[in-house]
């Protein structure tokens, strides 16, 4: 079936979608009361975060804009220390959008969910005029504890930059995609709330932690760099980067610490806590690959340098510029 | 200035965007921190809600995309019994959209949010192709003490149906921008969270509330008819209708009940509560107009019917179709 402007009436029509997709799949003791807000058990202290979706093609190796949607919103929350409750969807479709897509986008969301323990209490249905378009908001809450021990406010020199796994996975499946290159690239796309979670448990002094999205590892870092007046060094060969992600790179000059992931995770903790909490990360799924990839260092506040393969030291700037767009 | 996809990359462009704009009119403490999450206080209850926005056109007589998006949000907590607290917002902008007018929104946003106060603790940007339009979803986050007196299991014959104010006035105001033409209707739009935390707090016995937007009156009974298994009777001639919307609805066949609101509530009370809660409402701003248009009888369950002006009795069926689309 075609959506419709109909289908963004608030009428008949709305409800009948709600019913044969959204409910159905997404199922669960909160969104079965089918309220316009979600009454829910809180916390002393949440956090709240929002992220919309729109990627192109809504479906890729290794994923497609529903996972993406949650991982995201999952993954935003978790790098604040809290462990990721709830979810709300906002769908945004264009009219002649398939409900057949609709309905792959939802049980994907629905399966995702599951792995990262969270469930859906809210929704929206907006219909704009297009050519089947599908956007999609996800917001989230979490619960910290309150003792979550993060803080770049300590950071120091020989604090040690971990990161999670290798980069660009995602950033080569959606370009592979939209060049029709067949290759067996896969979009890392996951939610990391079980890396996050048993980094805390294990009183791991965590100084700044973030999900390697838009912008790559090149631009959380610098956001880190300037916010905790610090000077970072990267090794450039200690980067995982997959050999079939290499080659891809190499024939189309992009640099992955530029490049968006939907599954990775830098931190950076205390050097006494570093074997331990890279030892963690890789015990965990999602994080077998991890590796360290710099340190804290006594230079020039509010940068990021790079050691590179060849053994010169260059400045590593944030991105400038578009890099791919509609990536997430 | 004209928007890029530059500005959806995740890097300098979109910093500058979030700095120049959103950062500057939405100010406060937690946004300040510019975290992917927002850590805040949070309740033992909480309520949450979504909503998306693709009003057309962005500004109208009586608000803009802004307002409306801050009152949709703000109503829905508000309507569950939450004092609603935290909003977050995430922008999906079409190449070519006008950052002044992006600016424009956000501070209509940022005066609405101080008046039904609330905070804007996280947002998001994605760039698409496009013509220039400007979609926003917000999503939000109420507190609830767990006393709020609020239950349609309690529904019983004899309690009474009371709407804040006239219907129409968004819809009629939507349509007329569409058609070119002039008049003096306003559209309503307006947080309605003063009225339920004055209803809440003197003690009113209340079975339903909920905002009255896409399907109008009669499909928000409707709903509340089946979700309580009870029968509705509405006396057509106590619904307040302004004059000069009354007069547009004549000339182009549209019902009152059917259309969009986006201040306008409707609660079902014990009978006991009624006068008092008439009383409460016109005492709010935006409750002025608030009438007593019907009650609970015994009758057929799950219908609405509705006494006509002419003195006949007719079923009022929820909305089927489109009304009009892209109302908000």
């Amino acid at each position: 079936m075609k959506i419709t402007m109909a289908h963004g009436s608030g009428g008949k029509a709305t409800s009948d979608l709600i019913k044969n997709i959204f409910a159905k799949h997404l199922h669960n003791p909160v969104l079965a009361r089918m309220e316009d807000s979600a009454v829910v058990k809180g916390a002393n202290i949440i956090a709240m975060t929002t992220d919309s979706f729109v990627v192109t093609p809504l479906f890729f190796k290794g994923g497609d804009i529903g996972k993406l949607a949650v991982c995201g919103t999952v993954n935003d929350l978790a790098m604040s220390g809290a462990v990721p409750k709830y979810l709300t969807c906002g769908f945004i479709l264009e009219e002649s959008a398939d409900t057949d897509d609709i309905e792959r986008i939802v049980i994907s969301m629905a399966m995702t969910a599951i792995e990262a323990g969270v469930i859906f209490v809210a929704g929206d249905t907006k219909v704009i005029e297009g050519k089947g378009g599908i956007y999609l908001n996800t917001s989230g809450v979490g619960f910290l504890s309150g003792n979550e021990n993060i803080s770049s406010a300590n950071c120091k020199q020989g604090d040690v930059v971990i990161l999670s796994g290798n980069l660009g996975d995602h950033h080569a499946t959606i370009l592979s995609a939209r060049m029709n290159i067949t290759n067996s690239i896969e979009s890392d796309c996951a939610p990391l709330n079980e890396i996050t979670k048993k980094l805390l448990e294990n009183s791991i002094r965590i100084k700044f932690m973030r999900d390697v999205t838009r912008g790559g590892l090149a631009t959380v870092l610098n956001e880190f760099a300037v916010s905790s007046k610090c000077c970072i060094m990267l090794q450039e060969e200690h980067i995982p980067v997959l050999e079939q992600v290499r080659g891809f790179c190499d024939i189309l000059g992009l640099d992955p610490i530029y490049m968006g992931n939907e599954g990775k995770m830098v931190s950076i903790v205390a050097r006494e806590d570093a074997q331990k909490a890279l030892d963690i990360i890789r015990s965990c799924r999602y994080g077998e690959n991890a590796a360290i990839v710099g340190e804290v260092i006594s230079g020039e506040e509010n940068t990021v340098l790079m050691k590179t393969s060849v053994g010169g030291t260059r400045i590593v700037p944030e991105l400038f510029g578009e890099s791919l767009p509609r990536i997430c």
